[in-house]
């Protein structure tokens, strides 16, 4: 079975924006045996998109559009839709009856254009879209299936995964997917590449991927079998052998951030976090609390951006800063002491750097990163070099804060 | 004037992978006058590569393919655009002489497959690639060019550059496009739209495309005239009707992020920022320092995450915080106060809310955000509610935050 994708914004023709609706469907897609076999870029534009509707239906039993379900004149996707299955668009007072309790709810006024999003293909399911104004539709046709998702991945994903994803399994033969996905920190894509690909080339069955992104490689071992307990019997064969190349330079198993994997062995000891950031300013802190939960062993921390911050918030020693640099080993370490000292966390991680571009500290090469870490056993810190612009730096640098306390536990 | 770009590799089909090249040859054609009104990614497979090229050449008088011209049998844009254009593929003997030579001068030995590389369409146009083995061609239609530019952004980029951008330039009428980008924070999407919708929809020239993101909107006004200056021209035209409209809702009118014209408002009276965030646990400092100079205006602040961290790290009376709760006016308010103070600047925001997905709180739905700021004329709260999830609550606080202070500015 093969799908085609259809993303349709005038911004995703412009040099700016690019469409990546279509990797996370093509994950979920993978996942349930689904290919994709072409994706189509189109902008506002009612009767290129229509046409294009109507080519992917003649190639395709499985057409999403993504896109264009907005309130706004621009918003063409349902027109175009319906032209293309030469379908009557009909308005439905049950869609505008529950967009009316959408705008009550958040105490806001509806404006007249999102009447727009009221009209219906007919013979279309309604996709329901907790997340905001604009419905899904799905439109069963004969041994064939258009879906209208909307452009939000907010929106997009949760529609995709709560209806779509059910009504398509009804759709497809029976198979049974496992992915294994482990993460990896600490060393570069191409080391371990090297390490393990003698491994997964042996098997077609599951297929291996590895994807790096800011000193976080991800390995996906996909495989398929008759039951769930098979394909995972697959994966992990071939799971083992890597498990055992990588050994604790893998920091998870199930696919969770690295976050996860460190507060997960805080909590286990009864232990606590806090930070000190200067380069990256609260990307740490930031990174940390991205997932609920966090408030168990991260305690919060210090911002010192600014150079006097390190003494006025922290209390460093005016002459250790000047004489050493705010880029240093001794600031680093006096970083992660203090804001253990003053948050009462069991560990406490400091990122002082220059990231960049324009060096800012005279002597200091932009990617230069000193990470301190305080623990009840002492102090310590060390000294990195990343490469990259300046939002590489700084996601290395928090990627590797958080290693290193992993590591050192 | 308008192209198609289209890019053959299986790769780009996978939830890994995307086609980037696209975003590069938008920019050289929108520099050149000319848009791009569809993108489309295909396989490694000839047929549906053929359909496709048919296709966009029906529709449009620039098409251009990337990749699928290496050495391997998976690499088949030359037969596929060859069977599209019904013309065929002829041995070169000056293609393989050049391949031949490259590849001694690098004494490496040519493998038998490399010859594929030496077949050109019968009439084109060799464009030739000093830095592969993958030669470009150039196919005139009538009234109607179709190119053949290998995958590699090395590759590809300089031989548009040499070839490809003073061949098309020598077709085209003489045309400048010129872009306005406006950003504006505060509203929501549909309520922008419908004021400003009777003013653009006036206009074809310039083009406009309206776009949000976590309680960010971006106005992009494209123009296209003789001149660069007639494009502008036009395009401001436009612009001025809308800031009639929109007023200081709009923050900048370059394309610049909040931060940057936050951050130009305070450089400009000498001011400084400090933040004290809870529920965002260093978002906002984050986003501030996300680009290089902020150390001008920002000075940094306090990760006050958990909830004693209040009092430890800031100072705030232990009873306030349990009498008023830690999402309240009051600690907004005390937050921001004691950042100001502690750090010395001349403004701080504070955060605290619930950024769900589970009330952490009693009695506090997520998405409930108090965000508070403290100038020199005084300390100041607003409470918010956010939808959405825990990362677009997070997003649209920092947001907000900073918005605040700009329209108190």
């Amino acid at each position: 079975m093969h799908a085609e994708i259809i993303a349709a914004g005038s911004e995703m023709l412009t040099p700016e924006r690019i469409d990546t609706n279509s990797l996370w469907l093509t994950q979920q897609l993978n996942g349930l045996g689904v290919e994709v076999t072409q994706k189509t870029i189109i902008g506002d534009d009612r009767d290129r998109l229509a046409d294009a509707v109507r080519s992917a239906i003649d190639r395709s039993p499985i057409v999403i559009l993504t896109g264009g379900l907005g309130p706004t004149e621009d918003d063409v996707t349902r027109e175009a839709a319906a032209q293309a299955l030469m379908r009557r668009l009909l308005f439905s007072e049950e869609l505008m009856a529950a967009l009316e309790a959408r705008f009550e709810r958040l105490g806001r006024k509806m404006s007249a254009n999102n009447r727009r999003q009221a009209f219906l293909i007919e013979g279309a399911l309604v996709l329901p879209n907790p997340n905001g104004t604009a419905a899904g539709q799905w439109i069963d046709l004969p041994g064939r299936v258009v879906m209208l998702l909307p452009g939000p991945p907010r929106e997009l994903e949760p529609m995709f995964t709560n209806h779509c994803a059910p009504l398509l399994t009804g759709m497809l033969p029976k198979r049974a997917l496992f992915t294994r996905v482990f993460r990896v920190a600490g060393m570069p894509e191409s080391e371990l590449d090297q390490l393990i690909a003698p491994v997964y080339k042996e098997y077609s069955n599951p297929a291996t991927t590895v994807l790096a992104k800011a000193g976080d490689i991800q390995i996906h071992l996909r495989a398929s079998g008759e039951t769930a307990a098979a394909a995972q019997a697959l994966a992990d064969l071939v799971g083992d052998r890597i498990r055992a190349i990588l050994g604790d330079r893998i920091y998870s198993d199930n696919g969770d951030p690295l976050e996860l994997a460190l507060g997960r062995l805080l909590r286990s000891r009864g232990a606590t976090l806090a930070v000190a950031e200067s380069c990256t300013g609260g990307l740490l802190g930031a990174r940390i609390t991205d997932a609920a939960g966090a408030s168990e062993w991260f305690l919060g921390g210090f911002q010192v951006y600014g150079k006097q911050m390190k003494t006025r918030l922290l209390g460093l020693d005016e002459n250790l800063v000047n004489e050493h640099g705010v880029v240093s080993e001794a600031v680093a370490r006096a970083m992660a002491d203090s804001a253990r000292d003053r948050t009462g966390a069991t560990y406490a991680l400091s990122i002082t750097g220059e990231a960049g571009p324009e060096p800012a500290s005279p002597g200091i090469e932009p990617g230069t990163v000193w990470i301190g870490m305080a623990a009840p056993d002492g102090v310590s810190a060390r000294k990195f070099r990343f490469l990259g612009d300046r939002a590489r730096v700084r996601a290395f640098a928090a990627q590797t804060a958080l290693n290193l306390l992993r590591l050192s536990l």
